[in-house]
């Protein structure tokens, strides 16, 4: 999905909250807008919303401070996931189609989400909510399809806390999984350490993707990830910024997410608030 | 008030939905976005967001279209506001307070606003929860008691629509009005033409203040306008942004708004959603 317009105001707002939350003076603040608006008057129009918002979250760091903004955020976003874990497993297993209400545990923890929203949210409700909501685009009969001959499947995280939701999903997967992070910090994405807090390793492979950017940029991964890309039979992908990246990356591909802006909303063809499992265009 | 950095993004925001409403395809409505930016990054700081907005919607004109593109969108206000008018009268017939429930009244309709929300409302939602509202900031007694000694009333307009809601409170005040509006488009504010489409001129005489800016910009106004507010005794301002360029211009100023962004929250020190009768700083 190429950047809309629309989103040039997100990508300012979210500049200054990730200055804020790092901590930056009212001089600090003013500079990390500045450049953004600077960076975004320069912008190549064929560019995807992560690729802008990587070179985003780096103004910030560069501005203010190398260490992670977003930090404390996820951390306590980790902790209240597991605080509900396992209340969530419970209701897998009283299920009576673990499989469907897995997925949807994992789509209600894509509720996580501060490039979007600057609060925590309601995690219980969202749950209770995605648990009986129809789904604004269903290919879950491909998904199980895809899971019946596949050797492995590679997941593709997004956020800290979400991770923890997304455990509850591996647990119901019939075969192996490796999980893949981002490198580096960006945004509440998810970092190995974040995957470890969840207790991720417990089910799954964790590798990282090589990058300090939100959602998959392939031309930005490493060798290694790459490799593990282009070999997995079937991929998982969480939230908006893989959508964003990999809408039209090939049918092995399917993701998992809410939708929570009016231009995803848009350019997928579905509700916001609506839940979605999609199916990527062929290649 | 001055500028904060939160209303950065909100002025692309702005910007974009003006290009939109007026036709722009969408180099043009980049181009207007690329401006924006480029003016804010040169933005001196102490200046108020009506300033800026009056440049903003300047660009629009300019780079697209040199006619008003908020003409429909005023033309529906008004026509939903006139729709009610007669049901407004009646509650404000039938109460025990006739004033009180007019100056909610005039309140209710700065629901009407599109520099904040890009939709119409529900307005008759609104004037019931307004007309049961408990105020966030309430100086309606000194506002009583400068009506008496007064003999006269300046009563700055805001939104095309709203002066529908304007007039039910006009019909209530003991003393002549003198309404002021904008000479030339900007946003939705009211111009003559919209003051007159109100009927307006039934009940005050009608006047513009010299300026194509939203709120009251005193060294962009006529000279004949700052004749006009130097000399009242009593100066009643709507909306957002007259308390944006007014908050601090003395105390014969009396602000009446609905708080409608975070920014106009944390600056007057009421909640969003909330309902305000502010009296300004003594000068």
């Amino acid at each position: 999905m190429k950047i809309y317009l629309d989103c040039y105001p997100c990508f300012i707002r979210q500049a200054l909250h990730a200055s804020r939350l790092a901590g930056g003076n009212f001089n600090q603040q003013h500079q990390v807008v500045i450049k953004t608006m600077t960076l975004l008057g320069k912008l190549r129009l064929g560019i995807t919303p992560p690729e802008m918002a990587c070179q985003v979250h780096r103004i910030v760091r560069e501005e203010i401070s190398a260490t992670d903004p977003y930090q404390e955020v996820k951390h306590a976003s980790t902790q209240a996931a597991l605080s509900i874990y396992p209340k969530l497993r419970q209701i897998v297993a009283n299920s009576k189609n673990p499989l469907n209400t897995a997925i949807r545990i994992s789509i209600a923890g894509n509720i996580i989400d501060f490039g979007i929203s600057e609060h925590h949210h309601d995690l219980w409700q969202t749950v209770e909510k995605v648990l009986n909501q129809k789904y604004e685009i269903d290919d879950e009969t491909s998904l199980r399809l895809k899971l019946q001959s596949a050797d492995h499947v590679l997941f593709l995280a997004d956020n800290a806390g979400e991770t923890v939701f997304d455990r509850v999903l591996i647990e119901q997967l019939p075969i192996p999984v490796i999980y893949a992070v981002k490198r580096a910090p960006t945004l509440n994405d998810a970092t190995i350490e974040d995957a470890l807090a969840a207790g991720v390793d417990f089910v799954a492979k964790i590798v990282d993707n090589g990058t300090d950017a939100p959602g998959t940029i392939l031309s930005m991964c490493s060798p290694e990830f790459i490799g593990i890309y282009k070999t997995a039979p079937l991929i998982i992908a969480k939230g908006q910024a893989n959508y964003e990246s990999l809408s039209d990356a090939g049918s092995k591909i399917f993701c998992l997410l809410q939708i929570k802006c009016p231009v995803i909303s848009k350019d997928i063809g579905a509700a916001v608030g609506g839940i979605v499992i999609r199916q990527s265009a062929s290649d």
